[in-house]
């Protein structure tokens, strides 16, 4: 697509290094990434899953042997009116209402009969409002959906007919592991400051720091701890949900690449840094290389809090992690309620 | 509540003989199994949780280490418009929209820069329209709630303000067993028949004839399959959601209770057998005992078909069950995508 | 578009008569007609409002001085859950919740001061899914919204952003006149059963019939009544919605055309006949000539019983109509309580 | 309900004056305007309608013939994402999504013959989010709802079961008047500032200054115009959509019983001035002596911008005000576009 990034053009890789990005052209940036990265075919012309191909039974298998305590814990943020949606693109909170009450059932108002009383409700949100999975129909490069297909072959208004998160419903089971890039950045605080682009060399310092239990690997789920929701919690949603933020940097594409996992979640909104490292209009460049490029699955709005607790305290950062999407037919993206246990 | 009931009166457990029960007189049946098997108390007043109080750590770990070949099986039906509701108290199909789509990605209308595009979705449904768990505030008994409180304390218009399903959001992986009462009861076509009542006895049997990887106890979550599903499936969905179905007999309370399992579902829409079993009229008598009672957290909607296939094949009926929630505070119900790991 | 329509290539108009139309090729019939009566640029390249443009404050004044018994008349239908729809194209009955209730006011659970209780509702619904105008931007025709734009400049996933309903807001008061073709052809039963094409003759002689107070002409709003709602009424809804009904045939586009009207609106599902009237597979094609190429407003699924039996009493078929749409930003419909003032 | 306030004890009217408001005592205060200005029983024991019965045919013929120019205003604000509403009591702002889009039918992709395409919507809103009446429903004087009945036995979760909305669906067609209190109290900016309570003798005055066509009597609906819309126009919605506003004193309930209006409505959030007058904790004491105790329909978000300039342009105060409620079986509210036709 383009050959203004030189590092393509003398076939070496693009750069790791953040202060090396040419940040008045995101275009050739993420061009020579997608370009480097790029997955399409690998899993054949009919694939639907991208890198959750590299999760296979053997792996599954690997991470159930890695629950020792059977501690569980969720990994979900709340659905509800407090969460930090302000309506950015119709993206609102979830909005819950009864259908039957108690009050009713209690009042013998409902018209069952022996007695009977019950409860019944409703919900409305936007599919990616709190903790959830971004399907491969929910980021587009100049018009290509996931696989190389075309954006409007893919997605129409009935929704994502050929990538729906549907076909992700039975696989999402795998090793995880914690990387708190929080605490290993900022050991004091625990906590990234926004604008705080996450790099290549980070993330394997951190491995390397967190231990043998912290590698990572084809087929794992990698949760990135920033620190952004402890943040917010304590201080207020302000722009939480769309502003400024911790993230990986765009810089990141080629370890999410090869290292070959599966998904990747953090505990922001938008998983990568806010301001994007552009000088020039931008918005989530590494999205454009990750989703329909590399064919990665992307969640967000995870709540990695008491899972940071737990691994510190264990000293173990790896666990079995189940985080199935709702089997909503068509959809580009799912609410989930990621559950590690360790 | 109600002496009417003899066998109550006579100190003798409630019978689990369904030729035995009144059929004229449900409140004096469900009278004495809610007096004979209620847990009130057993956890603590504060208790939001009920039997899912047996699943602990050991539990979810000894859960674990039942995986042998890592194979996966999601145990949700679709989120569609092609499921079986036909709006009996406003419950519908999911309506699922999109706030953004690939069309227009591809046409380059959505106004971002560098060829990013994006797909976005909204979902509004019932909790209750597919596969999904009653949480412990679904069902009051004359006007009273789980752990005995008043049903108008619980549940108002806000939603459960005490038991809401976001209280079992993290707690709900354990050893499930799989009792196909479907190919026990009928080999030939391992379904059974509208108004089928499942009896203790058949259970029992079940559960022998199945062999030592049945067995049920303390912490399980059972899976029942009727083979209604299937039925749905082949013959359209008819009256799949609400009409008659097999399923349990009221006279499984005290199994339900004894076995002290934490929760069960089966691939019906209501979980106990329909018609009920009265010549009087009467609604989900086995609900009113379960959920308030003896605060038993049921599943339905449920599909079974491939995990009946594959434990059939491997001979093996307990696998590592993951059923969490979606966090949604205040929910009576959930949406939940079960996923097995044989 | 197309030449194989004799009487276009002839300078002649489209035939009203039915029988001629060549039941194998809708794509010729409809071109021919779309060419024949298309107001493109008519009022303008930024247009907005097609044939309400008719409306003006002299029409309104008139209108207004027809009232003369005061007698006000609701055409609408219900919005709930009981009604016409069956889920085609996600079109769902409105579902209704509340926010807070009486029950729970009483109950004294609500948090407000001085004995203050309040109940709130939400609504989920299609625009289209009772009572309703079509917009301007409900129907293209190969890919040409209203006044030749291209659809898809028009109407995105954020909605209709030229011709978006909020731009008729203030408009649609007028002159109404009803006319009754159930009673004009069948005085028996008042009804037109399904399949039956209104054809211009019938609508000439139903104005003849009902006398002076039915002339139609510029900027009025025509409603027709077929009886097919007082059958659905009688004998259930079945396929009301998007199943066989009377309606106009195709070959009242002209009349559509040259009467002038601003509006028009049926007690059916779809305003024209259905099955349509072509041997081939078609679907709406009076609409696709009527909404992008005459610019008409078009309403449906109105209640036009009370209304007839007023005006077959008074007999006079003329009133105030004020059938203001929602102000709904960039909808392509919207529901409407229409009001007959006679 | 209470004696505390002494001139009720006194048989002496509640007073006019706000200075004169016991502003400990909300419960007294309210107490004593709800026994002087109930109208329960009135309309007999089955009304449904409250002092919507005060509009008859005589009075809408009256209306209509006070059209002169024919020039129609809507009165309704938008409905769409850039609403006031932020999120209290699960109000949102309405989310209108696309079930088929433009883009689609230009690419093709929606299946339909002969070159139809088709774009249909969705909505989901709280009823009082924008423009909308208050029904009789909507608000509870200690568990009494309208007419005396209890809250209980009239809106449940089910929705208002006696008065709904839906029985106003063919009523509301009338003489209305504006009030332009702004621009009397205020005629340089034409605003009144947050916090104002417009007493009774300032509705007098304001109706004196304005003229003849401002006389307000049986069957009106007075719309009365604050400028709170304009300056939250001019400067952000802010706290619109539930803080501080000008609007009605509790002491203008006698004026709102005795000059027997059919319906009022406000260009503000809550109708009444907030902060309420109290020194205690207080909330929209005259909605709890308007709805439940007069019986008045109450429209709240609307738009008089327009208006008021027409009226001051025409010296004319009074029009045919036509705004008919959506047909919502059961609703406590409903979004409105209120149309005056002068």
């Amino acid at each position: 697509m383009t050959d203004t990034n030189t590092r393509t053009g003398t076939g070496q890789p693009p750069t790791e290094d953040p202060s090396e990005l040419d940040r008045t052209d995101p275009e050739a940036e993420i061009a020579a990434r997608a370009e480097a990265y790029r997955n399409w075919g690998r899993w054949g012309d009919d694939d639907r899953l991208g890198t959750l191909n590299f999760i296979d039974d053997a792996k599954r298998a690997e991470a159930a042997a890695l629950v020792r305590d059977g501690r569980a814990v969720s990994l979900s943020q709340s659905f509800d009116m407090n969460g930090p949606q302000k309506g950015w693109r119709r993206r609102t909170n979830p909005v819950h209402t009864m259908l039957d009450t108690g009050t009713d059932a209690e009042r013998g108002n409902q018209g069952f009969p022996h007695g009977l009383g019950g409860a019944d409700d409703v919900i409305a949100m936007p599919l990616q409002c709190s903790t959830q999975w971004d399907g491969l129909g929910h980021i587009f490069d100049h018009g290509r959906a996931w696989n190389g297909r075309r954006a409007g072959d893919v997605v129409t208004s009935d929704g994502d007919l050929v990538t729906g998160i549907e076909h992700a419903a039975g696989v999402i089971v795998s090793r995880g592991v914690l990387l708190d890039l929080g605490r290993h950045l900022n050991p004091e605080t625990g906590e990234l400051p926004d604008g705080y682009a996450i790099t290549p060399a980070e993330l394997r310092s951190c491995i390397e720091a967190q231990g043998a239990s912290s590698s990572v690997g084809r087929g794992d789920i990698v949760v990135i701890r920033t620190g952004h929701l402890a943040r917010a919690r304590r201080d207020g949603w302000g722009d939480y949900a769309g502003g400024a933020a911790p993230g990986l940097s765009l810089t990141t594409a080629g370890w999410l690449h090869d290292t070959e996992i599966a998904a990747i979640a953090t505990d922001t909104w938008g998983f990568e840094v806010r301001p994007n490292e552009f000088d020039v209009p931008a918005f989530q460049p590494l999205h454009q290389v990750a989703i329909p490029n590399i064919g990665l699955t992307i969640g967000e709005l995870w709540d990695l809090e008491e899972l940071a607790e737990a691994c510190a305290e264990l000293g173990r950062y790896e666990f079995l992690l189940t985080a199935a999407p709702l089997r909503i037919t068509g959809a580009v993206g799912s609410p989930v309620n990621p559950i590690a246990v360790l």
